[in-house]
């Protein structure tokens, strides 16, 4: 690839699409060309996108074929940042008949502009000084109204269980019953009592909110306050406030990228932006450490092809930029264990909400059954051989079935 | 509907769409109900939202119902922006099997805490002193690359011909041979010039582009430089971020909201949310003064209905709020003018690229040719009649026909 060009896979149907793709690389750049005098074409060459596949997937019953198709942008095009990438290569196309934005290969040049995650992987495994062994982490049963009290316990009951992290509901917003600097000083002494109990240290990621232009000051008053992790709905206030986070060197802590309205973008074959992108590349290189994206299994689950292109796109190597750990949610009980450990191998977080709390010992039975499960695939045993050796496991295979 | 409640309607699909409606409610809001014991029940209430009505539109092969169902979310639930709306009533929600937003209503309590357009169509036409007419805009031919003097003759000849705003490409980020701040006081400059020349005020819509934590600071800077009114594409750097430079009063000029990016959300039947919504009632809470979106007319363009209903939303009575500038665009020519204005009305901007700088007498005599045909529909007049004294128009009917 080109060192300064920016290649971008689209899903579309046409009559010709080879055509379609040159209609785009003009359309989307230099707005004509044909009709342009050979002087002002010499001028404006280094801004015009380029055709550079097609491939046809199938014959339409309309007689139109439906396929990928890349063009390529100068870098020159866009300034480095995601609302000027997303607005040069899809922002009118994006309204312009069937036509999904699928995925975009970056030059060295361009990606050496944007922060990634500051601490991506091996980062946030360092802090917990946790190797060799997937990440665990739990949800609150609910935040939204709860007093503060009944979250303290929720807190406590957690983190005994020897989850790595505990996170905010991502609707947590209007959080007047437990203010969001407020709490983060309560989990951080509960945290710090915890960890002299087990042995373990806990990471508490509070739900940053508030005014896109202040995010990045209260970021830093809730480090100030002990905050170890933020929590952060990117796609509510858009990709490039999660980039300021990143780049932002005061904002400290891992950031935790939730997928809420995801669903908006991803799921119709004809329109809107591909997971492995969404969640995946764009997540990553605008800075998110962990990212959530919906598991490949249970009920309405990501297609699995995709789940797994998602998370190769946050772990595969991407010069200069950081690996995210993926977080594949929903859906997650204890015997899915060894099931997400075949797709998603070791550098992946566990995470569970009912597979936690509705363990029917509690919540830090919960996350006993999820701590016994995790070492027991990466120690190549069981679920059944590990339950063995936890009551609370055999109680959660009991209930929700699975292992191998 | 209730003084603290807002409504929100999906359109979705389910074995029992009142279920679903129930389970939203839950799901979205405390998250789970009927096992909680009747003191937690008692204290959670506030917070819980109720499934409000469910209609059925249709049967679908597979034995479910495809339909709209309601459900009603206390205020207190939410903090007074649009991120934790759309989290709070579609984050998760999204991602969960086919389902659209559809439409939100919002309490008087609720409405009352967002900025909506500073200026708004009234302030708008007292600004340029344009009153019972439709305002017309017309687009630079194309931005990217170009000379800084090239776009400096694009945009007088534009303004020698009458239009009453001038806007940048969408994609004009990158602008290094024309930055921001130098053309916009150089537009100013040309704007005095043309407005002594033809006796008619035009403004220059600069595209605000930016680390979206400086945006409010470089508008300012803008302002000071002598810009009008700023172009900005709000969902590439998230609705909050219009919101805030709606909210601070030292940005004291009009906002205009540019659709790039709604494709990714709107088209599809079973997901995503839209148009009225997205483009209408939360553009304008938001604080859009105009609002570009596709129009209704040419190859691809935006269903009638939901384009009618989406300027509906933008300019219908709301408690508090200012009336949006509806900005049907794409394919616009001055044959199309009846039919707009039959659509749209008086309260809306008739806005051109093609249909100004394709004109074979140049960008001025295009826009001459829209002056015509929109004096000519609010007079009442035929564009044939309204020919007769523009040559400028009937070269326009000539090329691209249209007219009654």
């Amino acid at each position: 690839m080109s060192e300064h060009r920016i290649l971008v896979t689209y899903l579309t149907q046409a009559k010709d699409l080879n055509q379609k793709a040159e209609s785009i690389a003009v359309g989307m750049t230099v707005g004509s060309w044909t009709e342009l005098p050979a002087a002002k074409q010499a001028e404006l060459k280094p801004y015009l996108g380029e055709a550079v596949s097609a491939t046809p997937l199938e014959t339409l019953e309309n007689g139109e074929t439906r396929g990928l198709i890349t063009v390529s942008y100068p870098t020159r095009n866009f300034t480095n940042d995601i609302p000027s990438l997303l607005t040069g290569i899809f922002g009118k196309l994006s309204m312009d008949g069937k036509i999904k934005l699928v995925d975009v290969s970056f030059p060295e040049s361009f990606l050496g502009t944007f922060p990634g995650p500051k601490y991506g992987i091996d980062g946030l495994r360092n802090r917990l000084d946790a190797h060799n062994r997937p990440l665990l982490m739990s949800i609150f049963k609910s935040c939204l109204g709860l007093p503060f009290d009944d979250l303290k316990t929720q807190f406590r009951a957690q983190a005994l269980g020897g989850v790595d992290l505990v996170k905010d509901d991502e609707i947590f917003f209007a959080d007047e019953r437990a203010p969001f600097l407020e709490r983060i000083k309560a989990f951080k002494q509960i945290a710090i009592e915890t960890e002299e109990e087990i042995g373990k240290p806990v990471l508490y990621a509070a739900n940053l909110t508030g005014p896109v232009n202040e995010l990045n000051e209260k970021a830093k008053r809730a480090i100030d306050a002990g905050a170890d992790c933020l929590l952060f709905n990117v796609l509510a206030f858009g990709f490039d406030a999660l980039h300021r986070l990143a780049a932002d060197p005061d904002v400290h802590v891992p950031i935790m990228a939730h997928p809420a309205l995801a669903g908006a973008y991803y799921p119709s074959p004809d329109y809107g932006i591909a997971t492995p992108l969404l969640l995946g590349k764009l997540m990553r290189i605008a800075g998110a450490d962990l990212v959530l994206f919906p598991s490949p299994y249970g009920n309405v689950a990501l297609n699995k092809t995709e789940a797994l292109q998602l998370a190769e796109n946050l772990t595969a190597p991407l010069e200069g930029i950081r690996r995210s750990f993926p977080v594949p949610s929903a859906g997650i009980h204890p015997g899915l264990v060894p099931q997400l450990f075949a797709d998603f191998g070791l550098d992946q977080i566990v995470n569970a909400g009912g597979g936690i709390h509705g363990h029917p010992g509690g919540a830090t039975a919960g996350a006993k059954a999820f701590v016994a499960a995790t070492l027991a695939v990466t120690a190549g045993k069981t679920l059944q051989e590990a339950a063995e050796g936890s009551s609370e496991l055999a109680v959660a295979l009991t209930k929700w079935g699975g292992g191998r």
